[in-house]
């Protein structure tokens, strides 16, 4: 496969690289990735991590291993086992079904490694594509609450609602990003805060807790988030505490925005409802871990509740961002994520 | 001063000592206060915290030094040096208040050392009260959130919110505590869960971000906070967070509670719009210290906002739990707040 390289993923020399997102900011360090159970053990451990990125590091890899000589059924077992790795974002089975019916071709080899360079060329037009739509909508001046980390490192593009932040500071229309930290993990202050950082746009980090009182104090415009998972009646599975900043912003009359490929429509999925949510390790609570040090703050053998996601009922959402265009919530009531085509 | 130990405060042989409460749960250590300069940077740095707890741990001091010989103008200096050491909280000024009359009789020594004594028994009193009152509010097998800490290290005696849910506790009628971890500062996941492991009342940690999914998935019945300071309109400067608890309660129909001593409120504060809110270091929310160690996430010199609290509107409460009663929002309205004498 060709060289190339993105903020997150590279593929040097027929072999996969990711950048290691549980050392960011601290450590800029590319691991290698070159089988399924090492990349698998990189997801479960958030090294990589964004719901495009996971399915695009996965594609990529398939599409080496056959370069490297696996048969299509070692490589169907693969398959299953990526697929198997994170339950909540769909864009992983999304582009693990269009890499399973390359395997079906005489030359599955050749169909595999430009399937996978489809999906990274994708990725980035779609991340121009909702850059585009979602700037739109964003006035001068604006203030924007972001979560979680949903840029350059989430995707092989620019990203979902950060590349809108980003296409908007360029367009002159951002007064300043508010970074929520995005606790267990950090995602916020570790990711986004770089990449905000690396951008040159101004941000200001608060902990999760200020959401409220940053709106009520007037200081938010408009929260933009990612999603791991759109469901048919609109309902968004996103990292957890997007779900508070969504009633928040409704409570304070702001506009809350999901921006995020149509690869992140699951039309098997009817409602929120329905959309598995994965629960974490009690250690990710208890204290907090990265290449800046690990600490334990709380008690010993503390009991926590760890979802990695929450879901946001499509009524608190004032718009869905897709590279296709801005879907409004009447055309979501009217059943527009009924299939992928659709929108 | 006759020797005295309640959780976080004691005098042994006429000196002052403060369990440092950031050095918990991992390390019990007990700091000698000596001068008001010392108690004033413990306060700073949240070794001493808790409304009431501040204000004790200044009216024993002053005490004791007037024990080892300062003079009345000299005590003056050094209480108006304490009142300015956190904005926020009114137990410090009022209790300084009283502390203040003694200074102006002949026998000032004996006052001193007679008011603060009577301060910290009151205080237990208090917390006796609120528990009684605000247990008769808890219906059986509940599921309480609680915010911060407001257990028997904020206070003299067993706390306000959680001294609360310890007396429901005992009563039989607690399921499971929620203890929100509290960022930046981390005093539910470290101070209040190490309170409820002492006492035996199971509880789980959650990240501050969680509490939405919480209350959506109906595993909370009752949120039960503390307060800072009460102002006369019934809006409540509390830890930063309890604002979007409250917005997120109420949006999901749960009771939103308020647990205080009387000495909460001030009459000379009309709206939570007059009360100081304290902005905090950077460093704070850039990452997390103690004596867990010490470590920062965020990129070097990110900007942040970090108040230390927040202010809930009256609206918002179900109600007020004071140990003179339980104070609903028409009694509010009607004015009970415009002195302490009226309720």
């Amino acid at each position: 496969m060709q060289n190339f390289v993105t903020t997150s993923l590279k593929v040097l020399d027929n072999q996969l690289w990711v950048l290691d997102q549980q050392a960011l900011p601290q450590q800029s360090r590319w691991l290698p990735a070159q089988t399924s159970v090492q990349l698998a053990e990189y997801i479960a451990e958030l090294k990589v991590r964004g719901a495009p990125i996971i399915g695009l590091s996965a594609s990529l890899l398939l599409a080496l291993l056959a370069e490297q000589g696996a048969k299509p059924a070692e490589l169907m077992e693969q398959l299953k086992f990526l697929r198997a790795t994170r339950p909540t974002a769909v864009n992983l089975m999304n582009n693990l079904d269009r890499m399973q019916r390359c395997l079906k071709m005489s030359d599955y080899i050749a169909a595999l490694v430009k399937e996978a360079q489809n999906l990274i060329a994708e990725d980035r037009q779609l991340c121009q594509a909702i850059a585009k739509v979602g700037s739109q909508l964003i006035e001068p001046s604006s203030r924007i609450l972001t979560h979680c980390n949903t840029g350059g490192l989430a995707t092989a593009g620019t990203g979902t609602a950060l590349g809108v932040i980003q296409a908007a500071w360029q367009q002159g229309k951002i007064q300043q990003v508010w970074v929520g930290e995005t606790r267990p993990l950090l995602q916020g202050a570790r990711l986004t805060a770089w990449e905000l950082k690396q951008l040159g746009i101004p941000y200001r980090i608060v902990t999760d807790s200020m959401a409220g009182s940053l709106m009520a104090a007037e200081q938010v415009d408009a929260v933009w988030v990612g999603a791991d998972r759109i469901a048919v009646n609109g309902d968004v599975a996103n990292k957890i505490g997007t779900y508070s900043l969504a009633v928040l912003a409704r409570y304070h009359n702001i506009p809350f925005y999901v921006a995020a490929p149509h690869t992140t429509l699951d039309s098997q999925t009817l409602t929120g409802e329905d959309i598995p949510i994965e629960q974490r390790a009690s250690k990710e609570v208890l204290g907090a871990s990265g290449s800046f040090g690990e600490v334990q703050w709380a008690p010993e053998s503390s009991g926590v509740w760890n979802p990695a996601f929450d879901v946001t009922p499509a009524t608190l959402i004032s718009g869905w961002i897709l590279d296709s265009g801005f879907v409004t919530p009447e055309q979501v009531k009217a059943g527009i994520f009924q299939s992928h085509e659709s929108v």
